[in-house]
């Protein structure tokens, strides 16, 4: 499938377990995730143990490939976020598995997600070299999400994500509205409103503005449709008849 | 915390492997699940490997109930979903775990998700036992998602869906508007825009009406919302001064 060709690289920094890397593979299939790259993995590579978890996704393994250091495996990714589990100080964003999907599908350019060993995470060293930060949500005090299940995650709303936008192009061709046109859209309707004076006490107005425009923000609506509600309170205002 | 209380239950169908139920129960104390059942587990129980594999959820596997029959675990529940690789013919409706997230969430009552072996997934006698199905989306054309990480994926989703309803109260008391507040609207702004002919050409009307609802009612909007926008409407068409 063509969105193959967008999907992230995974990078595997200093992974200890074959089977982790392995039940990685094993995700990234699932999810059409196919660029796995590892640096320095503890026990060597090729791991056997790795090809024993990966069931149908062992293409991933044949193809991984190997660096010695994080900037090796960067060396030609143009956006990289990194997982960790806490947050960091650090002048990065952080995004949610949700959020960071979106970003990367928009990226259209070489992306990739970085994991960290599974006892440590990622080093300061390390996120320093990425873009931003990637958590997920967990409700525990003590959450321990292990590699294989952050990658899980993270596959999987890449995938969503995909699928989404397939969807979303299928059903909307229209190009999504600019601040530009939703903001002339609520200058229009504000006027209007100004003239009818709609507003009647002024100390309010700002609140009762404010969750109106909430309303068609959250709506997230493209060019065409904020043409059709300029018409549709046009007519309204102006009571235009045939 | 109190959303914990009306987690759905997870209930493991004829598991095979210790290991399995140990990654699950880990998945299910990240994300805030605490009610583990086991129907007729392949190798006994207890297991000692899913204790290896708990990690910080051990008391999630403590505190197991073991059940000889689907019916037996499902015994106290309301409203239960069945998780399934492939699609079936059945007369279930079917839902991603996305939406299946926001179903349970709004439920109420006690809820939950049922998983299958590991080899095999649920039985259709299984599944007709519950009130719908859940599939997770994947790229793969042959995807092969274990145990854990399905476990994974709906409790993720469950935790996000969590996150997100209580973020919505807090920033928004007001209760969802309902079908009839929203098609009241709906009607009054029709009646107006009818009455300035704005759909002059009549054969064109059904479509741009549905592109019109459409804005609105992806916005998800509350009660005081749809009065706002009823007064909005109202003003414009009446171009009430003073």
């Amino acid at each position: 499938m063509a969105l193959k060709n967008s999907a992230p690289s995974v990078i595997l920094v200093r992974p200890q377990l074959g089977e982790n890397i392995g039940a990685v593979a094993r995700a990234m299939h699932n999810f059409g995730l196919t660029d796995l790259r590892l640096v320095a993995p503890k026990n060597g590579w090729p791991n056997g143990r790795a090809w024993d978890m990966a069931t149908n996704a062992t293409g991933i393994l044949d193809k991984a490939t190997l660096f010695a250091t994080v900037a090796g495996a960067l060396c030609d990714i143009h956006f990289a976020l990194a997982t960790t589990a806490r947050p960091r100080d650090m002048e990065k964003p952080v995004f949610s598995a949700r959020e960071a999907a979106a970003k990367l599908q928009r990226q259209g350019k070489r992306t990739a997600v970085l994991f960290g060993p599974e006892r440590t995470g990622l080093t300061n060293e390390d996120a320093i070299l990425c873009d931003g930060l990637i958590t997920i949500p967990t409700e525990a005090e003590n959450p321990s999400l292990n590699l294989a299940q952050a990658a899980v995650i993270v596959g999987y709303e890449w995938c969503m994500a995909s699928q989404a936008k397939a969807v979303r192009r299928a059903e909307n061709p229209c190009p999504a509205a600019s601040k530009a046109e939703i903001e002339g859209f609520f200058a229009q309707m504000e006027e209007y409103l100004d003239a009818v004076n709609h507003f009647r006490t002024p100390g309010k107005k700002p609140l009762m503005w404010q969750n109106l425009r909430n309303i068609f923000t959250r709506s997230a609506m493209n060019t065409q449709e904020v043409k059709t509600l300029r018409g549709v309170v046009r007519a309204l205002y102006l009571r235009r008849k045939g």
